[in-house]
Formats: C-alpha cells, sequence, structure tokens
C-alpha cells in the first residue's frame, strides 16, 4: 500500500509552512539591514519592538504543532531525495526551536536590536561602560539559550555554536585553531620582514569608483544589487534579485577594496543557490563558516591575488588614482600585527578569531565577569599577538557582533579562511590556475566552479561533508598554511 | 460584584493583541517604503511574498479568536475613556477584519506589491496595455473585498471608502463634491486671467538646499526623520522617533517646495498623536481625510501662503537662488488647468478628484471596463478641466493608487482640501493671524493648535466628529471657497 496521498497533502503543507516562515526571515534581514544603514537614530526603541514581535511570530510558526504533524505523517514516506533533505533539516529545526521558549526567543530579538543600538554610540564615544549593561543582558539570554538547547553534557557554549556551524564540537574548534595558534606566530615574524605593510593611500572617491568598478567586473548591477554604507561592513540577501552589500571608505586607505569582495562573496553564495530550493528551508548558505568561506575565498584568493591587483588598478585609474599592479598588490597583503580585525592581513587575522574564541567561551562560562573583558582583551592580544591595545574602540568595542547578541559566530571566521585555501586549491587542480583571468578581471570560471562545488547546495550539505566533497578531503589547516607560506618567505 | 480581576486580564491580554498588530503595520510600512525608495527592481517578486506573508500574519492574528473572547469578556466592563475607545474600535477593527478571508488578505497584499512593480515600469514606458492585467487583477479582487465588507444594501465602492474614511456614506461625498464641481469651474475661469502661472525656474541643487532648510525650521533633524526621493511623494512613519518623507526634484520647478510640506503634515500629525496611544490601535491618524487635511494645511495654508514665501526665499537663496517672497509666492498660487493631479494649483486641484471618484466607481461597478480608461479618463479631463490628455503618462498612469489597489482612497484629497481650510480658519480665529510668525518661520503656534484639536486623538475621533470638534461647525466647502476666491479676484 502507498501512503502517496497523505505524504502529497503532508508535503504540501510543510512546504507553505517553510515558505513562509522563509519570508519571515527575510522580512526580519531587511529590518536588521534598514537599522544598520538607514534609519534615523530615535528609530531604534520601535525597531526593537518590531523585530521581537516578528522573532515572536516566526518562533511560533517554527514550533507549531502543525509542522510537528506535516513531519509525523512523512515518517518513512517514500521522498526523493530532494524532499527527503528538505524534511531532514525541517525536522533538525523543528526540535531546536521547540527547545526555545517564544518569549526567550523575543527578548533575545528586542536584546539584540538595542544592543547593536548602544554599541554604536558606546563605539562613537569610546565608553565601554555604557555598553556593558546591554553585553550583560545579551550574556545572559545566550546562555540561557545555550541550556535550551544543550544536549546531555554539552556546554551552552558548544550549544551555540551550532546556531552557526550545526554539528561542529568544541573539540574539532579547538583541534584547528590550536593548529593556527602553533604555526602562525613563526610565519608572522618572518612575514613582517619578509612582506612589510606598503600603505597606499587612496583618495575616498577613487575607492568608491574602484570599488563600483570592480563590483561591476563580478556582475554587480543595480536591478539586483544594492551597495551602501555601514559602520560595519555587512552582507544582506532578500531572495534571489535582491543583494545587498555594504562597506565602509576610509580616506587613504585600501580596506574598501578588500571588504566589499568579501561581502561580494557572501552575496554570491545566496545568488547561486539551486533555485528549486528557493523559499524552503534549504534555499540559504548551509552555516557560517561555509559562508565565510566564500566571502574569504574572494577577499584572500581573489582581492589579494597578484593577477587580480592588476584589473583592480584599472578600476583605480578608472576613478583618477594610477598605480601599478604590483604596487596595490603589495599594499594589500603587507603583514602587521595591529588591534582591528577586519583589517588584519590574512596571516594574523585567523589570531584574532582565537582570542575572540577564548574570550567569548569564556564570557559564556562566567568565567570572565563583563567588567573585566576589557583588561582580558589588553592580556589576550598581549599574549597571542604581542600588541597593546589603547582603547577599547581598538579592543572589545570593535565588533558589532556580542552587541546583536551573537555568540560562537567568531570561529567561523577561522574555520572560513582554511575552507577558502582549501577550495581555491581545489578550484585550481580542477579547472587550472586563474592568474591569466584574473588580471583580465575574468572570473566566471570562479563563480562557476562555486556554484556548482559549493553554492547550489544551500544547506543539503552541512560544512564538513560539503569540504570534504568539493575538496576531495577533511578540513584541515594545511592549504591554509600553503596559501600564507609565500607571505612568510618560505 | 465587580469584574475588575476579569477586565484586567483581558484588557491586558487585548493590549498586547493590539501591540502585535501596531508592529506588525509598521513592519508592513517599512517594507512598502523600502520597495518604493531602495529597492533594486528585481526585488519585487521575493517582496511580493514577504508583504503576502505579512498581511496573511497580520489578517490571522487581527481575526483571532483570542481577540473576541477578550471582547466579549469586556462587554459592559467598567473602563475608563481611554480603555473604553480602544475597545470600542477593536471590536470594529476585528468585525471588520473577520469579514475577509485570509488568503483573500494574502492576495491583496500580493496583488499590491506586483502591481506597484508593473506601473512603475508602464509609466516609464507610457505604456497601458503592460499595466492593464495588473489593474484587472487590483480591480477584481477589490470588488471580492468590497462585497465582503459591504452592510446591507452598501455598495462595495461605499464599503471600501470606509477602509479610509470610517463612516463616510456616498451620498455625503457626492453632496460636496457636486458643490465643488458647481462652484469651481467659474472660479477657475477667472482665476486664470486673475492669477496667471507664473513659473520659476529653481536649480534641482537650489531646491534640494532649500527644502532641506525649510524642514530644518519646521523641526526636521536627522535622529528622528529621514527625508528620501521616490517617483511619487509619500510619508511612512514607524514610531514616534521614525517619521520618513519622500520628495521628487524637477529641475527648473518649485514642485518639490508644496510636495515636501505636504508629506511633512502627514508626518507631524503621526509624530503629535498622544504618547499614550502608542502601539495600540488608536496609536494612527483617524482617517485617511484627516490625514490629507493636513498634508493639505501645510501645503496650501502654509507653502502656499505668502508670508511664508519670505522665509522660503530665504532658505532659497541659501540655496544659491535669489527670489523675492512675492515672486515665489506668485509662482506657487498660479491656476491653470493641467493634467497632473499632483501638480495642480489648490482651485483646480478638487476637480482632479472628482474625475477620480467618477472612474473608480464606475470600475468598481463594472460599468467600465480597464481597457477603456485611458479614453474614459481623456473624455472626463475634458469634460471637467476642458483640457485634453496627450499620453496617459499625463493621464491614467500618473497615479500610485489605483496599481496599489487603493480603490476609494482618493476622495479623501479633497476632503483633505475642506477640512484643511475649515480647520485653518478656526485656527486664525482662534490664535490669530499667523502672518507675522511665518513671514520669520516660526510655525509653534500652528504645530501646537493641530496637536492640540486634531493630532493627539489619534483614532479616539472619527473625520466628521473630529472636524466639528475642532472647528465648531460640520464640514462644508465655504471655508475652501473662502480660501479660492482671492485667487479669481473675489
Amino acid at each position: 500500500m502507498s501512503a502517496a496521498p497523505e505524504t502529497h497533502t503532508a508535503l504540501k503543507t510543510l512546504r507553505s509552512r517553510l515558505a513562509e516562515l522563509a519570508d519571515l526571515d527575510a522580512i526580519a534581514m531587511l529590518l536588521e539591514w534598514h537599522q544598520l544603514v538607514m534609519m534615523p537614530a530615535q528609530g531604534g526603541e520601535a525597531r526593537g519592538h518590531q523585530l521581537a514581535a516578528l522573532a515572536r511570530i516566526a518562533h511560533k510558526l517554527a514550533t507549531a504543532e502543525g509542522i510537528g504533524e506535516c513531519l509525523e505523517s512523512l515518517n518513512g514516506a517514500d521522498l526523493d531525495e530532494l524532499e527527503h533533505d528538505m524534511v531532514r533539516v525541517a525536522r533538525r529545526d523543528w526540535e531546536r526551536a521547540r527547545q526555545i521558549p517564544s518569549e526567550l526567543a523575543a527578548e533575545i530579538a528586542r536584546a539584540s536590536a538595542d544592543g547593536q543600538e548602544v554599541w554604536q554610540q558606546a563605539r562613537a564615544q569610546d565608553d565601554f561602560a555604557m555598553f556593558a549593561p546591554a553585553l550583560e543582558r545579551n550574556l545572559a539570554l545566550a546562555r540561557e539559550r545555550g541550556a535550551c538547547l544543550a544536549e546531555q553534557d554539552q556546554s551552552a557554549y558548544e550549544a551555540l555554536l551550532s546556531d552557526y556551524d550545526y554539528g561542529l564540537t568544541v573539540v574539532e574548534l579547538k583541534r584547528v585553531l590550536d593548529g593556527l595558534a602553533e604555526e602562525l606566530p613563526a610565519l608572522i615574524e618572518d612575514a613582517e620582514r619578509h612582506t612589510p605593510v606598503r600603505p597606499l593611500a587612496v583618495p575616498e572617491d577613487a575607492q568608491r569608483a574602484a570599488v563600483a568598478g570592480i563590483l561591476r567586473l563580478l556582475g554587480v548591477e543595480d536591478s539586483s544589487w544594492r551597495i551602501d554604507v555601514s559602520t560595519h561592513p555587512f552582507t544582506t540577501w532578500m531572495g534571489r534579485g535582491d543583494s545587498r552589500i555594504t562597506t565602509r571608505y576610509i580616506d587613504g586607505d585600501v580596506e574598501s577594496l578588500l571588504s566589499s569582495l568579501h561581502e561580494y562573496g557572501h552575496a554570491l553564495y545566496e545568488r547561486q543557490i539551486d533555485p528549486a530550493l528557493e523559499r524552503t528551508n534549504l534555499g540559504t548558505g548551509t552555516s557560517m563558516s561555509i559562508h565565510e568561506s566564500q566571502s574569504k575565498l574572494w577577499e584572500n584568493h581573489v582581492a589579494r591575488n597578484a593577477a587580480f591587483a592588476q584589473a583592480m588598478a584599472g578600476e583605480l585609474a578608472g576613478g583618477g588614482f594610477e598605480v601599478s599592479g604590483e604596487d596595490l598588490h603589495a599594499s594589500l597583503v603587507g603583514v602587521k600585527r595591529s588591534p582591528i580585525r577586519v583589517s588584519a592581513d590574512p596571516l594574523t587575522y585567523p589570531l584574532h578569531i582565537v582570542a575572540r574564541f577564548e574570550l567569548e567561551r569564556a564570557l559564556i562560562d562566567g568565567e570572565l565577569a563583563v567588567a573585566d573583558l576589557p583588561e582580558a582583551w589588553r592580556e589576550t592580544m598581549r599574549r597571542l599577538l604581542g600588541i597593546e591595545i589603547d582603547s577599547d574602540v581598538q579592543g572589545c568595542l570593535q565588533d558589532v557582533h556580542w552587541s546583536a547578541g551573537a555568540f560562537g559566530y567568531f570561529p567561523s571566521y577561522a574555520l572560513g579562511c582554511l575552507i577558502a585555501a582549501q577550495l581555491w586549491k581545489a578550484l585550481q587542480d580542477e579547472v587550472g590556475s586563474q592568474d591569466e583571468n584574473l588580471a583580465a578581471g575574468r572570473v566566471e570560471p570562479i563563480q562557476r566552479w562555486l556554484g556548482e562545488h559549493v553554492h547550489r547546495y544551500g544547506r543539503r550539505l552541512d560544512t564538513m561533508e560539503l569540504v570534504e566533497r568539493a575538496t576531495g578531503k577533511p578540513l584541515g589547516i594545511e592549504a591554509f598554511l600553503h596559501y600564507v607560506a609565500p607571505l612568510a618567505g618560505r
């Protein structure tokens, strides 16, 4: 006997519920984009209420008995591969969501909106004490959330990690981060001599023109993209035809060239997901580390590529700033220990993450008090990178994440660097060196390979399986060490 | 026996449900603002899904049994005046919302988003045929909605009117519109001679500077306002600390001075509602005609005031454009029959509304086919205003309303003109002529009087009662005729 009619009905109902949840996710992303890019400052309180209402409603819908009933009647049903994945991930999401009380979910959303608002002010005034109560509130809520999600003897922190990277364990994470902490310091020391920083003072206007020109080379056009400015660059997507990246322009710097390609990598991932997954639970990036691997691939392996520097130099020239490809490249790869994560070179960058991983774990575990964070930050940066932090703006106030309640997010940046390097090696092994294409600003082969091996799957594959399928190897640090070795003259 | 504990619980539950609905309304406004001001064109389809999901959810929450239960247990309860109004209006809204099936509400939202998207393209290409299917779909849905809402022998059109102006009847509406259609043509003929159009070619830059400067005089500052550009100027509010107005700048014109004050009037209304009503069902403007009276008051009685022209001329001078207050004023009040509603002078304006009132009633009633609309538009404008329409962009493609599914909205513009004139007279009768203040750019007495007599009530008073309380008279056309008489030299 076939259960086909019941299966058909249950699938249809499930699909329409998942589509509604996807729509609400997109709305929440718009509200958040809007808060950071467009909103008048006094709109924060109302926006907090609105995000809370949305989170409460989404949580109610995500945990509805109706979904459980669909899942139950789909138990053992005859499904095709796509349906099977949809149901598998729906079951996972439903069970996780059922562990969080509605009111907690709403309060977290409210605290996140409030926290980001206060953080912007505190950062502007370099006033950690102003920010501390919001951080305290976010931490308490994150601990509560972690406790709800934790399985058996899992720590709250590990439970929070799985928000961003499902299935990632603290043990695995420590394995790779410890590996980096062991290998990188010696390389950094050599690289600071072999590949010193060579600043390039590009006027803001030329940066703007070049960023627009480079993104155009990459296929960014007005009818389905927006490029805006925000304090902290980020990416938002609201459907295949609506990608937004933000950047920031610091006069006399080149950071915007890197950060705009970084954000482009995030956006391209979402755009190249199989259209069949749109408005299902599988239609977004699978994890934060895979997402960051996409941004880091474009930042480290394209924007910092010596050949692509020639194409970028051409765009800068179009913006009225003459520079050789060699000099531009040199300005983008110099190694120097510095306090700011987002402007760190690719070699010191992972140690910024090791620091945050240590600190946020201690904050969540209650081993570090909020009041002691500024000093602990200074101490950690001294120990790992050997540098002194002069102010909290250069220290623990620099990133938006904790203000938004995102704990367990930072590690994905380091994993992203490792995965990017491993993917870039696999890509060039398969389709050949991209130097010639990149020198001419041609990126279609890269877009195509990533679409085929990474993007199209959406959430159908989790991080580790995806890495192994795309690269033929489990996640490791070798490809990354191979990528950074030349910086140290090795 | 007192029912106090039950009353308290029911009120608390009701309040939290109404707050959630207010939050969802604000979110929908943001999405709509965003679609018209910020969204890449290809984002339209996804945005349609998102608005539909939001409308479906809001409709489900607005019609929830839970609200009905609260209302039932509040029947005959001992309530203070504010609570009484809240419950009274909640009952009205709940009953109306229960008459609309969820799927219809969602489909209307989707059609509205799609329609606006198509309209923007059709308008850009002057291609009515491209727009016709979307209009057909909006009409069919509006008819269906009207049929759901209609009481007894009420027409679908009259039922739709009450979306915008609760309690307004076609009979009342015809009374005032017929009065205008009777009085205005003779005045227009005289006015075209006595107050001819005197164009003033203000460069776009000077307009931008002046609009910013004038709005600053009126209290507009960055921390709680946004001023953006869109095809059709409009206003959005998302809480007391977040008002947005849009305008458009036509090089060599002065329309932006009028339209920005028009939109300011809408925004000020929402900002001055009693804070105690925030996030309740009473915390927004009471009706579209009162809303339009606020925009028209600032457009007709402030921006077109000879004294205020001196202050505006000062701001234009700041933007590098020298003009006397007299010449600026003359450029803002000239009378000339023309095809475009939003740029019409105050005297011909109401006849544009009479035309739309006739046409949309015929469309909804099925007496006019969509395919015949362009020709019917031409004929109506010929009959009422004696002018020839050369293209649909100058005709039935000029306004956004029907593309968004808003039928029954236009009449509120004409009522707004009448109410504005009646309020302005009452204001000056009470606090004296504002000429001296306006010449100096001082508008606090106007803001205060409007706050006290109109704004603070939110939805506590319906249109006709509000007009009568604020002005001491029922709605009529006398004050408006008195306002326009000088244009005709009378």
